[in-house]
């Protein structure tokens, strides 16, 4: 008749992090902390005690930490995962009879009331507590049975507070009806920065660039502080209804077409470019990008050319349509004819997620560790569910960055089955009000546990409004927002550094003269490059740890809708940077910020100084509002370190 | 190594209703909507179908309607439950590639591209889709195989579109993972007006009432329009400890103590407290009820006075201090010496459940329907659950009103596992912007699916300031919001209809010389009762049943903050009541209110008719904004039916 644990009185809900009712894990990298929530409620006014119990997976026992009533019955705890593995979590509380008869007992004391039982019900409650042998409770308990006065002035000290605290009275207590699972990745899925180029265009001297000619730029990459190079697909390029010159329906004969019409009759997914160069030279460029500190990046765009191998040994993975033709990609009335997808739904489904895994285990095997999937949100995804899970299981710490440019569910959703990092809308807000907002939903949404924003201000596809019309203030201010808000970011290079801003017609984002369709030969050392400007602020990434974790902004109002503001602060207040950008690339902005002192750390009655990263220059500020004003023809920004002033032993008083 | 359905592209999120992820049921009343919401998402372009699966838990076969994509990948549909029973429900969507082709054959149609390859594409998913035989699909085929331009013409034709919206192409489908409950209760779950009096107050002759006083009060009771007569508890009152006048700690000798004092050595929880009469005047007074509409209700206070049999018969199930006695309720430094609360933490605690149950079900053998439940906040949580489901396993129209003054969460708790209704925190919710905030949070919030609330302006525990102060017209404010907002609603009868208004201590929400402390006579029909009023206002909510359902309610802007502005339409828009209060109860009160014309579905262009149904005044209003006052020394409200002028076939024109 009665089947269940009748004397458990708490009843715990609402446990979060967890992603759509824990079907997926929350993401984390080694060193972050899991801030648990739940609704811990019961019956009357007994106290509740609650923990959080954790552990990796594979171990056998919990550890746990203690929760914390916020308020309206809402509990708080946390802990920290230091290690890549799978962590489960849940929750155990109790009605605490021991805290509750404290409690009780500090009421009454100090009412005045008799508390002679209530003496006995302490002692009583020690007992139980110390159960064989347990000399602090054993004196508790002396204490209690002492004389009568001093028993209630040793119930009412701080020593005994602490006592109740560290005994909880563990009894009839509820754990969470399941275990919830917390992935921990490796560090770079948390902390990088992208930097894509063209190999085809990386050659000097008017020939089809070669991965040789991307090994020479290596050492300027990787001075520019950034440790991911990503290049867009290396395959042998479609033949069949290649694409001309900024997109033209036929390409003439020589145009090298578009890398992402993958597959020809010198090979498929597994093959190199003949023009780019052997395997070998491919591999010989993820060693050098290794000496460099630069992991190579590897398009896979799943989809192919007519001439692809795979459409002729496999024509079930393709649509076929009634007149015999393959289906290619079509968005009614427009059509690409360069372009196969793949039938996800054909009978032989097994046989293509298999074919297509071992394309990304055959990379891997050569060296490739990032890849960055194009259009992931056209693939089904329970393909990615499946082959990414494959893949992890096979290989640690790849990287799956979702080239998702599409409506947020669907970036969502596939960010939660497992893809490691998101391109992101971030590309598209520009307004402080844009800015301010999208952030708070990427660090204060439920995303926040599956979803990691990538951040770049411009792609190959992509050249936005703002880029178009605003000059190099405006790459460096987009530069500074992306480099400092999110900790993985990333640019199409070589336009990017020299500010390319033709569009191909006007109130398009395609570039004129796209890469995408034809090779460029860049003098990428040319006066104006903003190389140095770039390196000083990876370089400000990389010494400023406050820069390596998204969840730590904060924004901060300013006068003036121009200038938005925000500080990245460490936990333990240990170091705060305050960034001020001028969102305006054609004048001079200027406003009051103002800054809670809490953030900041620092004394209301003394100045303190606010030193730039990227100028070097120091001031001197007070109190809460501070005047800024940026021109947009220097630098569109500071990167403020805050330096509290602190008095040194011998009254010296010098700045932190 | 696959062991997916790895061709179902579809996936399927976030499905609403569901409570705390399905553990408890939805709840509603024959007759109501439920409202399916969802996130579904598939990869690329392709068009999405999906329908909910809804039937009897019992049934076998599941009924389906169609859902509509609301946009932003989140898609919602419906299903009505006419039945009490109980129903499960889930969804299925898949990729309708028939769809898919549709669109793209109208947009290329349009664009005049060559469409020979599609009709054959059409044809083959026709001849699908009919299987062996159908007449309007081979009629169909018929015409697609025809001339390509009347080919053409016909699938651009309403007749096509609609077919194709008949005939969805079902592949690959996907469902939700679970099925989700929603327990369709009794009418009066959702509808209901309640008045509470001392029966031992029902006499006029100065003696202690009895359950024959009361029958003589019923065709009062009912002639207002009540249908739940809720007694306090009915049992024998403890002798040791009890309560004198305005709960003093000691009662002097022949005070009446209080009726939650339950159990004497005249008997506990299942006596009838003699004095008011025997165990068949209370079977008599029931029979009475039904005669007049009335359902009685029971208190249930799952507590001893210290001469409750139960504690001489289960002294394990209260908790024993060391000094032998037993733990009396208290809430440091107070102490309730009364009463004695049950441990349920008890050893004995599956006897201790299932005497409890038997409380309840002996009350149902002897006629009892509906159980006010006495601050079910203070037993467990799972100990409702049980017993809840329990009864009403044996017992069907059961009805648990909980009356949980307390904290957000643990309500709602209450109300998931099984209360049928609610007190809730209208009682304190005065002003025009916590009124509307409260009743926002009610419909629309997630507990609109679980938690039914019931309105109270006053309880024998609460005479709030508002009323304390404001007289008369605060008292009719009151019940018209009650009546109004809440299908549910009641009050504390004789002090209301007579406007008591005196608390015991300035400050305090008692009232003096409470009735729960001792015995008054009332002259109820003396002059100046609201009878008439409330007994008008309940025929209002009787004759029109837009008032019978909570979400129907839309707060409109008035230039006033003392008037708040309603309406509860229909969903067909078949009626529209128009409720203006003034909450002021010292002034009177003008402001122009601004409604949308859609809501009263009246023409711009024509005066309307607004007919107040409590003092039948009609008012001819014109387009939005109308003036309105309201004197709070005649009524403080109107309760508009707004009537839309029609034309008649002889072109006489009259107000519906």
């Amino acid at each position: 008749m009665i089947d269940i644990k009748g004397t458990s009185r708490v009843i715990i809900e609402n446990v979060q992090p967890q992603v759509d009712q824990g079907l997926y894990p929350a993401k984390r990298t080694p060193g972050e902390r899991v801030d648990v929530t739940a609704d811990i409620l019961s019956d009357g006014h007994d106290h509740i005690r609650a923990v959080v119990l954790y552990k990796k997976e594979k171990e056998k026992t919990w550890q746990q930490t203690e929760m914390l009533l916020k308020g309206n019955d809402q509990w708080t705890g946390f802990f920290f995962v230091r290690e890549k593995a799978d962590y489960v979590f849940t929750i155990k509380a109790w009605v605490d009879h021991f805290e509750t008869w404290y409690d009780g007992f500090v009421k009454k004391a100090e009412a005045m009331v008799d508390v002679h039982v209530e003496l006995l019900e302490g002692v009583a409650f020690l007992k139980t507590l110390a159960g064989k042998k347990n000399d602090v409770l054993a004196d508790a308990i002396q204490k209690l049975e002492g004389a009568y006065e001093s028993a209630i002035d040793y119930v009412l000290s701080d020593d005994f507070e602490i006592l109740v605290h560290q005994y909880p009275l563990v009894e009839h207590e509820t754990q969470y009806f399941k275990e919830l699972r917390v992935v921990v990745e490796h560090q770079k899925a948390n902390f990088s920065a992208w930097y894509e180029l063209f190999p085809r265009s990386a050659s000097l001297e008017g020939n089809h660039g070669t991965f040789r000619d991307v090994i020479r730029l290596l050492p300027r990459v990787a001075s520019m502080g950034f440790d991911i190079l990503y290049l867009p697909p290396i395959h042998p390029i479609g033949k069949v209804n290649r694409k001309g010159k900024n997109n033209t329906v036929k390409a003439e004969d020589g145009e090298p077409g578009s890398p992402w019409a993958i597959g020809s009759d010198e090979g498929g997914h597994k093959a190199i470019h003949s023009e780019l160069g052997t395997l070998d030279d491919y591999k010989k460029l993820i060693e050098e990008c290794k000496k460099h500190g630069l992991a190579i990046a590897l398009d896979l765009a799943f989809q192919c050319a007519p001439d692809h191998p795979y459409v002729k040994e496999h024509p079930d993975w393709f649509k076929q349509r009634p007149d015999g033709s393959i289906q290619y990609a079509e968005n009614p009335p427009k059509k690409y004819q360069d372009i196969y997808p793949f039938n996800f739904e054909t009978r032989d489904w097994k046989a293509l997620w298999k074919e297509l895994k071992s394309v990304i285990t055959y990379w891997i095997d050569q060296g490739v560790t990032v890849f960055r999937v194009d259009n992931p949100h056209t693939k089904p995804t329970p393909f990615w569910q499946w082959v990414i899970a494959e893949v992890n299981e096979e290989y640690p710490d790849i990287i799956f960055l979702a080239e998702a440019f599409t409506r947020p569910r669907i970036m969502a959703s596939l960010a939660k089955v497992g893809f490691t990092q998101s391109y992101t809308y971030f590309t598209w807000r520009v307004t402080k009000s844009e800015l301010t907002e999208y952030m708070t939903e990427l660090v204060n949404g439920p995303s926040r546990n599956y979803f990691r924003p990538n951040f770049w201000p411009n792609t190959p596809d992509i050249l936005t409004e703002y880029l178009q019309v605003g000059g190099r203030s405006a790459f460096m201010a987009r530069l500074i927002l992306a480099a400092t808000l999110s900790p993985n970011y990333g640019i199409y290079g070589p336009p990017f550094e020299h500010c390319w801003s033709a569009p191909r017609d006007p109130g398009s984002e395609e570039y004129l003269d796209s890469e995408k369709y034809q090779v460029h030969y860049h003098d990428l050392d040319r006066p104006g490059s903003l190389k140095d400007f770039i390196a000083r602020v990876n370089e400000i990434r990389r010494e400023h740890a406050v820069l390596q974790t998204i969840e730590n902004v904060r924004f901060h109002p300013v006068d003036n809708d121009h200038l938005i503001c925000y500080t990245k602060s460490a936990a333990d207040k240990s170091e705060c940077l305050l960034v001020v950008v001028n969102l305006d690339p054609h004048h001079t902005q200027a406003g009051w910020v103002e800054l809670p002192l809490d953030v900041l750390e620092v004394d209301e009655d003394h100045p303190y100084q606010v030193h730039d990263l990227l100028s070097d220059a120091r001031y001197l500020w007070n109190g809460q509002k501070n005047f800024v004003q940026l021109d947009p023809r220097v630098v569109p920004a500071h990167i403020f370190q805050v330096r509290r002033r602190v008095r040194s032993e011998r009254d010296f008083e010098y700045y932190l």
